[in-house]
């Protein structure tokens, strides 16, 4: 046995496991595969009209979510929310969602019920159908898997490679809310794990945390996209991370970017917070923060004067040719390239548990 | 707090929390959607000529599978072919399928691309591709769920209701093998533990090791089926055990059933080894035994011929009236009631770890 015997899956995280598992299904088998491993969701062209989508995701205990503090209404109306953002970043529509659960010896009735009633909440709020599932027993957490299938018609499907030098990057609603809900959440665990009595402090960070514990996936935005008549010429949701998913849209599409730092929709709260109480700089949350399941999308100049002022959405930056790099414009001036410094579980995990 | 909050999930059992999901979810939403749950796979109504079909499944490291006798890349194939069953289950063609893991720190790179080399065996064999799936970490053990898409002609899919009295029932292949292969499996692992040394005997149980290990689906009788141009009436894949199984059948199709035990296909290992080994009825192992894998189907009484004599199919009894009840007509003559004696991941569970 070689030294490739010993490889940990920290050593190249989750993206590079994802290479090594893509490189092994090198071929389509099928026809109807347009898109297997490689973007929000897979691709399939089973019919002649629209292209099915199909999205999976895992949340588990102790990596994705904290009990303590994660009521189970909310894990399960965020389950949903995760998976319908996937078929958003594929500009689709969704239709029906397979909520698994793998469960231990803790669970009961009641609480399994409190769990899909947050799965019912968000399939009233998307309007789609709970599907299917299967509900097994765990050794130790609770593990969820949804899995999600949705429709676009040909001409709307929107992928991670077709962004254009001279197009506008857009974002939706603002970022670096959940991190900031998470820091928030973990110093009141500790607080409470330290003084059991002690009162736990979370007014005023409403939204933050609503941000963390209960993610709406943007599917309003795909309404008004398709209201206007804009196909975004490539999309991703930002769930690793605004900088981590700006550069997946540019190696994708083998294009550079530019985008500008007076121009982060960051909230009040959140930036105030981020400052003033963990000491960081709201920029780097705002570009590495993580899990607010907002769309990230780029659009041909042509469209730029729609989004002026939009409420909803706001334009940050441009496509650049390959060559001139992927960075950012700060407020006074300068230039910095943008790194990945997304959010990767298996490190994140490593860190947590050393 | 009443009572009602303190009710475990073992109590009412796997089937039990799936109804009680159910019942919190009566409307459909969508006109898409003809099937959510309560089949093999949902059902759902997207274009004009195919229905799309959706299943998913957990596979759970300590619940489903034991890595002290399972090898990654076995694992990797049942994974796959556990669900391509269930498309098989509605008389559909799968198409793609993700395949999401969740891993804890013992895994490698080797071993997790040693599960999905089983994983593209089984693509290879089935003919469909890999189109996605989410890799994350686990704090504990190795979770797998499977979600696979398939599809199906209108005028061919097989729901689990559609049984009518005088339709034969049909099974494929023979049942018990995994069972007897666990069992084979577990008496081996005790040896181990108690005797390092002492030599493991594999030898002799090479099919229901297999079958254990290595279950195949059975989309080769799907195209047998087509080829004879013959549609079930109703149809389910055998994973809970025959008896639970064929339940199914009649409580969905409001119809009763006689079996005959002398119909029974049994592999003669399997018979020998569940008799002079484990001081077990055969009977009782091909009634109860679960995780085969096989097709249960009903067919109406006019195509009994085409299946006469039939290398993979055997026909062991009849749908009736549903007052004539559900049993068996043992060799001996006489009549036994059938009861789900089926495979419940929370009561075994339970069991083992009490």
């Amino acid at each position: 046995m070689g030294k490739k015997e010993y490889i940990h899956i920290e050593e190249i995280g989750e993206f590079g496991l994802i290479e090594e598992i893509k490189k092994m299904f090198p071929d389509r088998r099928r026809n109807e595969t347009l898109v297997a491993i490689g973007d929000d969701a897979a691709v399939l062209n089973i019919h002649d009209d629209f292209l099915t989508l199909l999205s999976t995701d895992n949340l588990n205990e102790g990596v994705h979510f904290d009990l303590f503090y994660t009521p189970l209404k909310h894990l399960g109306f965020k389950s949903v929310s995760v998976s319908v953002s996937d078929i958003c970043a594929m500009n689709g529509e969704p239709l029906g969602i397979t909520v698994s659960i793998a469960l231990d010896s803790r669970f009961t009735v009641p609480m399994v019920k409190e769990f899909y009633e947050g799965v019912k909440i968000a399939c009233e709020k998307y309007n789609i159908d709970l599907i299917g599932g299967d509900t097994t027993a765990s050794y130790k957490g609770l593990f969820i898997n949804t899995s999600i299938i949705g429709k676009v018609e040909k001409e709307r499907v929107a992928y991670r490679h077709g962004a254009k030098p001279g197009d506008l990057i857009c974002v939706t609603g603002d970022l670096g809310g959940a991190y900031i809900g998470l820091l928030i959440m973990q110093r009141e665990k500790e607080v409470h794990i330290e003084a059991p009595l002690a009162t736990i402090k979370l007014e005023g960070y409403e939204y933050p945390i609503s941000r963390l514990l209960k993610p709406e996936a943007r599917l309003d935005v795909i309404k008004i996209l398709r209201e206007l008549d804009v196909v975004p010429t490539a999309m991703i949701d930002i769930s690793d991370g605004l900088a981590s998913d700006l550069l997946h849209i540019c190696t994708s599409s083998n294009v550079g970017c530019v985008i500008y730092e007076d121009k982060f929709p960051i909230d009040p709260v959140v930036y105030r917070t981020a400052l003033l109480e963990f000491n960081l700089n709201p920029t780097t949350v705002f570009l590495s923060g993580g899990e607010d399941y907002e769309l990230l999308f780029t659009i041909p100049e042509k469209y730029g004067p729609l989004f002026e002022n939009h409420p909803d959405i706001t334009i940050i930056g441009k496509i650049l040719p390959p060559e001139e790099g992927t960075y950012m414009i700060s407020k006074s001036g300068n230039r910095y390239e943008l790194t990945a410094q997304g959010w990767d579980a298996f490190r994140k995990y490593r860190r947590e548990n050393q």
